[in-house]
């Protein structure tokens, strides 16, 4: 059964907002096993819109809209819904008392206009709006199912898992489950061929790999009669992943990041961890700090920016500085074990590196940076040569700095699994 | 003249991520004064991206697409626009050699699947891509112009800077500018309330309000024959704006962002600055450190979550923490006077807050944050409270930190101007 989504405003094609809208539509669809293959924008416009419209009505078994219920004239969503679909508008009644009730709670008199709202194509389901005057719509044709949902997420959102969720879940028999492996500190073309004959393979499950900073997520999709089928499909193929990517897989888990799961990785040690950071300025400690409850293993961190910051807060040599440069392989191992002993942490990460776009040299050049990573008396020190803006070298330098702090501390405890909680 | 987006992607109508690109180029296009009347989401298939692509070709005169242009199999945007237009593809000799040496700078081996991206429609004008492997393209039709941009945000968007945009401006007869007036420190509805009048008297140019975290932008546009024409449309709505927010604006000037007037500010005036962050973990070093060229102001900042490491490396007293607790007035200050003592900067910035999930009481909530700055001997301190979840209310109260060190700055310094150029 496939889904198109159509989202109706303006500011969606000035720019002005991002189409959160889409996502999580999509989203939602997707865990139900509908397959949607266009989602288009357009504008408040009923000439363009109906155009739109039939050409998803023509196309898809469902088509859901998206903005255009206000009240305003502008909002022309619901109309031109009812004339493509040949439908008339008629009052609303229990719409009607719901906009009469939201009013009086708020103490506010509704404007003439806010009555519109309560007029709904004849023969609609209404959806009921609990945060909002505009009811949604569902109206069965039989052709297509047309949905419309206000735009506003905060009513939309809850609109949908309230009343459209369960209407949509009793129109398939087919369930759609996927499982993402997330892999670190191996590229996205090797990952890639790594596992084409499995892409090659698959219709069901289906194999597909997205490229992140410094990561790859592997997902898994399978569709099945019901749960546990589809589980039953997926999980071979993960274990094969897991059998070829080993320690490099993360996680298997949706809602865990590369910084979530090295935390879980020092809360398992009971180790503390300090970063002494240079080019990236920040960025590797803010990200551990992303983790909620990481006040367990984090305690504090540098950023020695300047030469002198790294002797004084680190005890880097002199020397050191003198002979090899900031950057350099003697320099991250010093800051590493110096983070380590300086702010009495067990485990130190130190990145250092030219993020451009100047300071670059033809024997230094930009993106070069080293890290260093000191664990319980052993110092591991790796040179990466990153491309792009001094961005987007600074943010593949942390997940670097991540990826190598997560494989320091599996080597040193090396009877610790790599994280996967099955 | 009109332009179409279309961004390919299964990640996107699965609902995996969120189209930034879309919104991106959508706001570029309306900034060149091209008109979007559609935008369409379709996925890695052969067969619906040519519909999708046929139809965008017939009705619009500029057809941008994203994505799809990475080496793997499932990557066919550029076969299958190649395909539509009629054209056939063949090795671009420049693009081979720039793949060679990107993957040489990286010590890396290309995979056989990277050539394929070197290949590109006959006739094709080849856009450069600094920042990953996939160039560009642009396909000169009779009918419409075809533009092809890689998916990556981080490779898209310095793309269409610095080939699509001047390539686009010159398709138009009129000249379309625009100035913005960025503000910090005051709210949008604020803001929006202080220029009313304004947007609603105008139609060239056009004003618009735009809130992003902590900031608040106002857009003047004008179309004109020439930009000179332009710019005298501009002007005094501009100065308007300047008489009305005064020191609120911290620059008329487009790449400036809140970071690098500060960065300027504190330049101008030879003073150092260091960060003593809690909550926000980095991020407040990590924005000033995104500014080029900042060593000659920034040189040290520390991370002090625990309470001991805010004993150890400020100075915050025992008494103080047990009394007040780590999120207050009192322990901001001392975080703040501390940092300037302790890291040695003429001006210091401390950040001390609860951004949750947990960890709220009902005296402190989620989202409270005392910001101390100590400028030369003063210390101011305020209090905030944000909403969101950990992540907006942290960037939340980076922005805030940013306009707070500002404020105080300039107060101190109450002689300089406020870093416009003009």
């Amino acid at each position: 059964m496939t889904v198109e989504l159509i989202c109706v405003g303006t500011e969606l094609l000035l720019g002005n907002i991002v189409n959160t809208n889409a996502a999580y539509l999509a989203e939602k669809c997707a865990g139900l096993g509908l397959s949607c293959y266009f989602q288009t924008v357009v504008g408040d416009n009923e000439e363009r819109l109906s155009q739109v419209l039939r050409t998803a009505m023509e196309r898809s078994d469902i088509v859901i809209l998206s903005g255009g219920l206000g009240p305003t004239e502008d909002d022309l969503t619901k109309e031109t819904a009812a004339r493509v679909c040949g439908r008339h508008l008629e009052m609303h009644e229990e719409s009607r008392k719901a906009i009469e009730r939201y009013f009086a709670a708020k103490g506010v008199e509704p404007t003439a206009n806010n009555w519109k709202q309560a007029m709904l194509p004849e023969g609609a389901i209404a959806l009921e709006n609990h945060n909002g005057t505009a009811p949604g719509v569902i109206l069965e044709l039989t052709g297509a199912k047309v949905v419309l949902l206000p735009g506003p997420p905060g009513e939309l959102c809850p609109m949908f898992e309230e009343s459209v969720e369960p209407y949509l879940a009793g129109l398939t028999s087919q369930v759609i489950c996927s499982r993402t492996v997330k892999i670190c500190g191996v590229g996205e073309s090797r990952a890639e061929t790594m596992v084409k004959d499995l892409i090659d393979g698959q219709t069901n499950p289906t194999i597909a790999t997205y490229a992140k900073t410094g990561e790859v997520h592997i997902r898994v999709t399978a569709g099945a009669q019901d749960k546990k089928e589809a589980m039953k499909l997926i999980k071979p193929v993960v274990k094969e992943l897991k059998y070829r990517f080993g320690n490099d897989i993360y996680t298997t888990e949706e809602d865990t990041t590369l910084e979530k799961a090295v935390a879980d990785l020092l809360q398992a040690n009971e180790l503390t961890v300090a970063c002494a950071e240079s080019c990236t300025g920040g960025l590797l400690a803010a990200r551990l700090v992303n983790v909620p409850g990481i006040s367990d293993v984090f305690k504090t961190s540098v950023v020695t920016y300047s030469n002198k910051a790294k002797k004084r807060l680190l005890g880097v040599k002199k020397s050191t500085l003198q002979k090899h440069g900031a950057v350099s392989q003697e320099t991250a191992e010093e800051m590493a074990k110096g983070a380590a002993a300086q702010l009495k942490a067990d485990v130190a990460v130190a990145v250092t590196g030219i993020a451009g776009p100047d300071g670059g040299t033809e024997e230094k050049p930009v993106g070069l940076v080293y890290i260093g990573c000191h664990v319980k008396g052993k110092t591991t020190v790796k040179k990466y040569q990153f491309s792009g803006n001094r961005n987007r070298v600074r943010e593949a330098a942390v997940s670097a700095a991540l990826a190598l702090l997560r494989s320091c501390i599996l080597e040193y405890f090396s009877k610790v699994t790599f994280g996967s909680k099955e």
